[in-house]
């Protein structure tokens, strides 16, 4: 009972000597990543960069306790940071009390549902969200964190939440851009470009081996902080426009509870559910590709609760709500972390650099961190998604656009609904219309296939029907109005027969519709008949009075129905094949 | 094509003598009962008394060309005027012009989406709504619509639109209650009672025949329209605290849009969408029962663009939301309406009445008209529903339970929004949850069967799995999850094996998932095989990169893909066969 809570009790007392140096090691690569990243991410989601520095402590010795990934990342990441950012700015202003308040609730919100959908094992609702809509969202999410962006890149007051608001901001602030931190943004930007795949090179070059000068290439985005906290502190360039960070309070968070507040939990419960659906949606799809590559497994209801305990500890200690991260939990796992004691040694690195470093960190230019953000964010964008998926499926293709031009033109909750809700609707569209066909017999044989499609012989006072779907509410009408019209155009009708071989299941709605076309043939003295009934199916019918009701018979085969139903259809059948068997046999 | 929308064209040209009476007569019962329920549902909605007899004439009109129905009555009904309360009077105060306004645009909105799904054929979104949910919530309605009515039969200021308000104001106001009101509420319950049995019964015992009397029977609310009316007024009964209809308007209702106001659309849009949706469900379920009955069919889509056109000519008529009412289309068909030309004779004969009739209604008390709803709702209450369902379902009894739950407490729009939200969260849940069996070969045949409930053979180096549903987005994961988990419990795997034979489409989620499942195992160093895809699945993947990518093969049986995967387990399995049948030979 406690194992099944507590992932930890399944690796710590096997922890060897050999893990301790791999995992020191990818901790060390992955806090140079995570200090940066950290701050931008806060800066994304409108915070405070301390706010992202804390997410990268409790949090991750949560998740190395309650986790079952031992590769995941966790931490801020860009996706979750741009849609509390989304949901904070609805409650209050940029850079106020009440906004950090906001993004406290919605970590404690989130983290609280994402430990209630793992305990109660719910993580079905994940499902809700369609591969289409969440790649579009994502590639979308990006381009609105790419255009949050630009008045950090560009120096210039460019606002607004959606492209319908930044780009009329944009031009009108084009001779506002500051020259200095424009050309600083494209320094940095062209050096992290080149780094991803020239640093590790031009090592390699230097003498070191390729592993290692793989590994030391993910200090670039520290090379890039580091170089352009000297440029700024040596030039002076934050006399010349160029915003630096300022002071970082020294050392570890205040914990506690946020200040409670009924209302602005009631507003923020919507948005926090769609963050934790979005984050856990991103963190387990990471974790199971990570741990299929060391023939691993991720238990889902485990990531539910120890992504919702992240949560709330992010919550209790002045931080951002976090997920796992794509880009950092690859480093993690490329550097060699072998199990989830690597997050917490990250944690404790991030807690030696808040208390050491932060007045480092005085002269950083945001722009710095905006680059970071920008870079971050390529990895996200794929816009040949769309067109694939278009032409695999139009519905799939639908809902994903739908979700990408919500998300951009009027926002990212509105997006994620927009594209949800389509999806179930196209789904309901094509689940309400099932493959419903009118069977006749194969002439010689006991086999009764489609009239459509297949040459067989009907009697026009038996219509027996086959639906290829099981029964329940999206379709139960579709049944009922083909009953419905063919006992309308056919004068002599005297029996239905529905041969129920493809249903699994009848739901409390198809079950009614059953009941009201037993009731409607009845009234039209027409009978109403069963055929191959499926054993679960019968035991559930047989919990209603459907059955008492039923003004026919259920047949065990389609063939006895009709034996019983039209004797000399089948009688004449069975002649035919007599005669051509002995036809063969002469 | 103009046939396809003027159903009229279909009937008016062989329209005879006989029709014309029986439709005059079915028409002369309907107007009997639909004055004064009209004038009592307009009460309910909260409208003048006219709104509802307005509600009968061009409504009433514009079905009887575009309906397909010759048995449904449309007008005012009891669920629709209640939801249109609901939603008028989150707007505006009851009884001001505002209130009256929104109750025009929630029917001119509901009437535009009727339309608009009937002629794009989006009937289908009437599927949402389960059986169960509907059920609920007409059993839910009733009694909220009863307890809306204390007010007037009691005479006291009871008010509030949900259970936990209607109830304290009860008690509040228990010393205001108006004998006089309560002892003629009490009076003519007892007679409308009695009359559905009685009425008919005394009337045969006066000599008169069966069918008569029965057609006579539903005077009954005339008879105590019109009694109420000469003890009210005979007596003075308003002086002494009963309330009355006083001044309706005479003649016919002034035609024209109302007042156009954008942002009150934007409220009501979303109530008009779920009064179109209900309104349309239950008459489409009243008109298919009728026709049944006389072999007659019904079009989904032509009863939207009637309804919608009927709606539409609501909203510019000064009169309130229709739909087709059960207990008037009932009355209706037995009184052997032959034609939907019945339906345009009864709104001539409410016309002759708003023009002629008026003045008469001045003293009729408020309390009759609130008891002929009390009556017509009794119909609507199904306590047995709930238990019935929960029986024979404990998805769809939950699904019931909140809706009636929510309802009562909450609101009617709460209650259905709630009811369908959470059928379609159960719905998932199940679907998400696919049938899913590892297949092992049975000894000596080419079958493959579920290893937990047949003896089979298996190699540990080839995993097969069969999925029993169509792949797409609620069970996307699942299949993923159970391969992820075989690849993490058996090192010596090299092959995964998919027999798809019950797979029936692939959408785009579960593509990514096959993908995604491919990588996996493709970073472990297994393969991943195909077994009995169906044509139209396999012409889809070739739509996609999948197959280019795909570590395996796509065999064309299970039993091929074994023989290529484990040659020595299909061969030793028919060794055992060759065997076998040597002992039988022998």
């Amino acid at each position: 009972m406690l194992a099944r809570y507590l992932p930890i009790l399944a690796w710590a007392p096997q922890y060897r000597r050999a893990s301790l140096t791999n995992d020191l090691i990818a901790a060390m690569v992955v806090t140079i990543m995570l200090v940066p990243q950290g701050m931008a991410y806060a800066m994304l989601a409108g915070l405070p960069p301390q706010a992202g520095l804390y997410g990268a402590m409790l949090p991750l010795l949560l998740y190395a306790v309650f986790g079952t990934s031992r590769s995941l990342a966790v931490g801020p990441v860009a996706v979750v940071a741009l849609m509390t950012a989304a949901a904070a700015g609805t409650v209050a202003e940029l850079g106020t009390p009440g906004y950090h308040l906001a993004a406290l609730w919605l970590a404690l919100l989130s983290g609280g549902m994402l430990l209630i959908m793992g305990i109660f094992r719910m993580g079905f609702i994940a499902s809700f969200l369609s591969h289409p809509v969440i790649s579009g969202f994502i590639t979308a999410a990006g381009i609105l964190i790419a255009a949050s962006q630009l008045r950090h890149l560009l120096g210039a007051p460019i606002s607004g939440k959606t492209l319908p608001e930044v780009i009329p901001s944009l031009i009108e602030n084009i001779g506002a851009i500051s020259l200095v931190t424009t050309a600083l943004s494209a320094a940095v930007l062209a050096f992290l470009l080149w780094s991803r795949a020239g640093l590790a090179l031009l090592l390699q070059r230097f003498g070191l081996s390729a592993p290692l000068a793989k590994l030391l290439g993910k200090t670039a985005l520290l090379i890039a902080v580091l170089a352009s906290i000297l440029v700024a502190w040596g030039l002076g360039l934050d006399r010349f426009g160029l915003a630096i960070l300022g002071d970082i309070p020294r050392g570890l968070p205040e914990f506690g509870l946020p200040d409670f507040d009924l209302s602005l939990i009631q507003i923020l419960a919507a948005p926090a559910l769609m963050i934790a659906i979005v984050g856990y949606v991103e963190s387990i799809s990471i974790a199971q590709t990570l741990a299929a590559k060391k023939r691993e497994s991720i238990n889902a209801d485990n990531e539910l609760v120890a992504l919702g305990l992240a949560n709330l500890g992010a919550g209790v200690s002045n931080a951002m709500p976090v997920t796992g991260g794509l880009s950092r939990s690859i480093v993690n796992y490329d550097a060699g972390a072998e199990t989830p004691a690597a997050g917490a040694m990250t944690a404790a690195m991030i807690a030696l650099a808040v208390i050491a470093l932060t007045p480092l960190m005085y002269y950083l230019p945001r722009a710095t961190l905006a680059v970071i953000i920008l870079v971050a964010v390529l990895s996200l964008l794929d816009f040949r998604a769309l067109p694939r998926t278009w032409a695999y499926s139009r519905a799939d293709g639908a809902a994903m656009a739908a979700t990408m031009v919500v998300t951009l033109l009027i926002g990212v909750e509105q997006g994620l609904v927009a594209g949800v809700g389509l999806s179930l609707v196209l789904y309901l569209y094509r689940t309400s219309r099932p493959h419903i066909a009118v069977v006749g017999q194969v002439p010689g044989t006991e086999h009764f296939r489609n009239i459509e499609r297949h040459k067989v012989e009907c009697d026009a006072r038996v219509f027996s029907i086959r639906v290829d779907e099981s029964l329940y509410f999206p379709n139960a009408r579709a049944l009922e109005d083909r009953i419905v019209r063919a006992l309308a155009e056919t004068p002599e009708l005297e029996h239905v027969v529905l041969q129920a071989n493809a249903v699994n299941y009848i739901d409390a709605s198809a079950l009614e519709s059953l009941e009201a076309i037993n009731e409607r043939l009845n009234a039209a003295g027409v009978r109403f008949h069963l055929s191959e009934v499926k054993g679960p199916v019968m035991d559930q019918l047989k919990r209603s009075h459907f059955l008492d009701e039923l003004s026919g018979e259920v047949y065990l085969t389609q063939f006895d129905a009709m034996s019983a139903l039209s004797p000399e259809l089948t009688r004449a059948s069975v002649e035919a094949e007599r005669t051509d068997t002995r036809r063969v046999l002469a």
